[in-house]
């Protein structure tokens, strides 16, 4: 492969079976949006210029895909008619254009890649991908030339004869066009069959019409998923989540129960990491070598270093940044937040805006009061410092390196370095009391 | 299906391979026993009477199926026995009669519905339900006629002939019966077999012998599937699983990994709403329309209002009643308390026997003191009220509309609205006192 | 098998494909080493002694086996080269002699049981372990005489002949030998092939020509599963997994969901044990009769008493002991701690070297603060007694039979019996306070 190479990515439909109110293609799968899927996957390839056609009214999609330039397909008159929405784009172009389906977020960069070096291998005109499924029923048939390899023609399901029928090798939709006589096809496309749609599969007949040349090549079937359902989201997910599973451990991390762990499209994950069952990973993570995360723990945008002790039951959001051999333990939310090497938070606890130092220790219960129900303020936690048990830590606050916060503190302000502060009221005691509660709440309730 | 239907849900087995105190009958798919799945599948025909016959000494199971009546069978002489325990229940009725097995949870109203009118339509004696499994060794095979469709008899595996044990017809046992003439049928079954027992397959012989007609038709294997273990219990599981999943998904739910949500049978998922991995929903449970429930919660007898946002690691108890746009966050428990709308419960926070009013926010680490060991009491929280992190809400305990309880405070009583309340303990300070602890402690232990 | 049985285990492979610091062999499966299992594995033979083949370098690994004797295999020249380094071990030994690897954990003790009484029972020189996969194709094909039923050769697949290749029956590398003659064999290995390598494979042809009988029965295929990746890692985890869920539920506990639900090798569960979706068992735990352990919970090295109530969400750490009917709820944590019958430690606490006497209640949010940084401290809390929420208890520190404890406390040294004791500052009010607060927030934030 080596022209330039155009995209378009057809992103109109309407999703109607998903009964959702966001366009479908935004659904995600392996947190990311499936158009986005489509839309990295035709940058891996360097594409030099990628579009996308929408339908009317879908403004969030057109954010979601920004920068790439959009058009509008108004009607819905067939995928021929969907390209052609995007006319203006292809103008000039030279090269290969890719035509791609935002609800088919599996085909790989190398699947494609494939795709438009066959396509410059013959210099043909269109370059289409079949695929062979175990019943080739309802599927346009590929009919290609056995001596020469050539795609002949697209003929759909209800129009073959017995021998085409008998062919099992179809069409997935995805194309590449040479892009200097790809207008000129697309035009020629007329919509006389029983729809009265411009089907972008009569490119093939048109091209040879005009005496050019095509190609069909082959993927493996579980690429080509289209997704219009919610159940066909869940199989597009399964089939996402198992290459990405495959290939953290490929890298050297050991996934105890890779069914149960999921991953973001871009989770990185290093060496002799081991995560045990039951961990979510959102997007944005990345996690150093020789990290443990326990079960049942919960990643979004953080950074977690080497050697690192999560969970179970650690939830870090975006912002939270571990530092190397540090701990963070059952029931801890870290938000926004850097915990320093060695430092450690094992229990009950959030920190939020703040900097926990080095080698510091800060007991369960502890909670960073970062919020006055306007601003978000910062705690500051030196390095070695020990934060009592069952603390509240009022921001703004400041904690000296080395100092101790005695339990059940509500600190606000600053605390010199290796001091001890701590807040506590007095001790009332009532001797007998409790007996004498518990006889009347006896007589009261019935109760012992 | 027309006339009246009275149903026998046998369910007097031991379940000895359970091996369990409970009986076999009553242990949980989808979080409700298997009895009451099958009698809440009557329910859907619309059945006037639902009669169950149990073994010797189950009166939790009496309790279970309660109002409905229950039979004792004292010994078990076989099937036919066991239909006849309810003897003064059939008596009198007319119309179909089903017989059902409280151990095979997984027939549909639709299966049993199609099965009433086969018997019906053909004004038979008997219809009985066939499936056909791959391997029919050791089922007994439903031999029709071709021409008229009829079932000519039910044969034992051991008694097959050649040409019968090539038949993959088997029965699953379920059998409708003409009402009018059930009980002379019964009557008319003898015990001369090996195991010298009564079974209701002899039903169809009988019927033939007194010159009546009877049917069978097809089921898919899978809803025939029989508990008798507790592996099979867990097949049974996975297949309900399967059905409420995907029947949520196609209503327009996106179950990200659909493989580890559990479903109870009267879960409400609405549009749009997304649930994470590894969510728990246990019976009762009512969500509203585009609402996210992350990964790690845990939901029982209670309601979610339109895009709430719930979790991770958010547990919902009986009573809990989660407003429009409320948020409750992780390691977040709520017990019979109603969260009102756009109020948010975010971090480590008990909330029992309470309102938290509209747009309130409590903070990190509150926590309602809602037992004294004895009663339950109330704690009411106004609209806009900010609940300081690490708080004590002692109840009972009323706290105004718009009032602040500083962090880190213990409350009892009424907080006016609009008031700034808190309890706030003198600070003690003691300048270089950790730096020498230290010291101190390191000598004592030889840690640094 | 009534000889005495010796084992040799090899673990002297690098496993460069798991991209580790670990030796491939102390990766675990159900929460034990490879190595570990094999070694339980020839225990449960009564294998008198049992040494271990181990790489240069590999002092965690030695570590992991002791106390049994390991030889260290300098160069890798082979498997009969590694046996030959265990030379000095098998000096003297007499009966049976196992040769297994380490990283194949999932040969169970019957199959090893039935190789060595195959070897006995025609007092074989060697007796080979063999499998039938569906395509043989790369593996050494086992040569039977079809009348005797003996083990004529062992022929790589490279060199086998057109009949030898259509031969399904493969080795799976595990032998037994007649230890009186096994040395002998051994010694007798050539390295004349290819690669330059002694193979114990040769042993079958070496005994041969010693005029010697070999013997080769069958195992199911599941159980040669070597690990050389961390996939396959994955894969023994997911059939160990397999075994040990169904072997729970056949002893008469409840898994509802057994496929998220991970068990250790030594994980004991009661009767009428019920475990919700995705629960963690880590090693070292028993679970007594009729508990309850729901859905997101994880416990290791604990103990827990009849018709106990865990979780969800509740981490049992190791020295938890729960007593009968106690219960441990959401976001609780127990570590080296014993709940005496009928406690109750609800909701977010931290109980850690303590003591939870009998039919106590600890309040949501207590903090057991045993740890100053340098020594863990004991709490001990007495029969009945009631600590109140948010309570902070600082050990050292005894809390009387039956006291109260109010919430929010902050507790050190010691509470008499029958009193109720509390800290609790003075309250502070500013009416107005919040209503200016907010005016003040939003002139300046904008924010309403």
């Amino acid at each position: 492969m080596s022209l330039e190479l155009s995209v378009i990515v057809l992103a109109a439909g309407m999703g109607t079976r998903m009964k959702s109110a966001l366009p479908k293609v935004m659904h995600k799968v392996a947190g990311k949006p499936m158009v986005n899927h489509v839309i990295d996957t035709a940058a891996k390839l360097c594409a030099a210029k990628t579009m996308v056609v929408v339908g009317p009214d879908m403004p969030k999609l057109i954010e979601t895909v920004s920068p790439h330039p959009t058009f509008e397909q108004t009607d819905r008159l067939g995928t021929a008619h969907a390209v052609l929405a995007a006319k203006d784009g292809l103008a000039g172009l030279s090269g290969n254009v890719l035509v791609l389906y935002a609800d088919s977020p599996l085909f790989t960069a190398e699947t494609l890649e494939r795709l438009v070096a066959a396509r410059e291998a013959g210099d043909h005109a269109v370059a289409v991908l079949g695929f062979r499924p175990d019943d080739p029923a309802g599927y346009g048939r590929l009919v290609t030339d056995p001596a020469s390899g050539e795609l002949l023609a697209i003929v759909e399901d209800k129009e073959c004869d017995a021998a085409q029928r008998a062919l099992n090798f179809c069409n997935s939709g995805v194309m590449c066009f040479r892009a200097e006589d790809m207008l000129t096809t697309l035009e020629a496309i007329d919509n006389a069959n029983a729809k009265g749609e411009f089907y972008l599969t009569d490119a093939v007949a048109v091209s040879r019409a005009h005496g050019k040349s095509c190609v069909a090549i082959e993927v493996d079937e579980q690429e080509t998923l289209g997704v219009n359902s919610r159940a066909q989201l869940a199989v597009a997910e399964v089939i996402m989540q198992d290459r990405l599973r495959k290939a953290a451990m490929e890298d050297g991390a050991t996934l105890i129960d890779p069914a149960s762990v999921f991953l973001c499209a871009d989770t990185k994950l290093g060496r002799d990491v081991i995560v045990e069952p039951n961990v979510v990973f959102g997007p944005g993570v990345t996690v150093g070598d020789n990290v443990v995360i326990k079960a049942f723990s919960h990643l979004e945008s953080c950074v977690v270093g080497e050697a690192a002790d999560i969970g179970p039951y650690a939830r870090l959001r975006p912002g939270a940044e571990i530092g190397a051999g540090a701990r963070v333990g059952n029931f801890v939310e870290i938000k926004k937040a850097i915990v320093e090497d060695g430092a450690k938070v094992n229990h009950l606890s959030y920190i939020g805006d703040a900097r926990v130092g080095a080698k510091a220790n800060i007991g369960a219960g502890t909670i960073t009061c970062n919020y006055d129900g306007y601003r978000k303020q910062h705690t500051d936690i030196g390095a070695g410092a020990f934060i009592g048990s069952n603390s509240a830590l009022v921001a703004p606050v400041e904690i000296g390196d080395g100092a101790i916060v005695g339990a059940g503190s509500t600190i606000t302000g600053k605390v010199e370095a290796d001091a001890l502060t701590l807040t506590r009221a007095e001790r009332i005691e009532k001797a007998g009391w409790a007996a004498k509660f518990r006889e009347k709440m006896h007589a009261l309730t019935g109760k012992k």
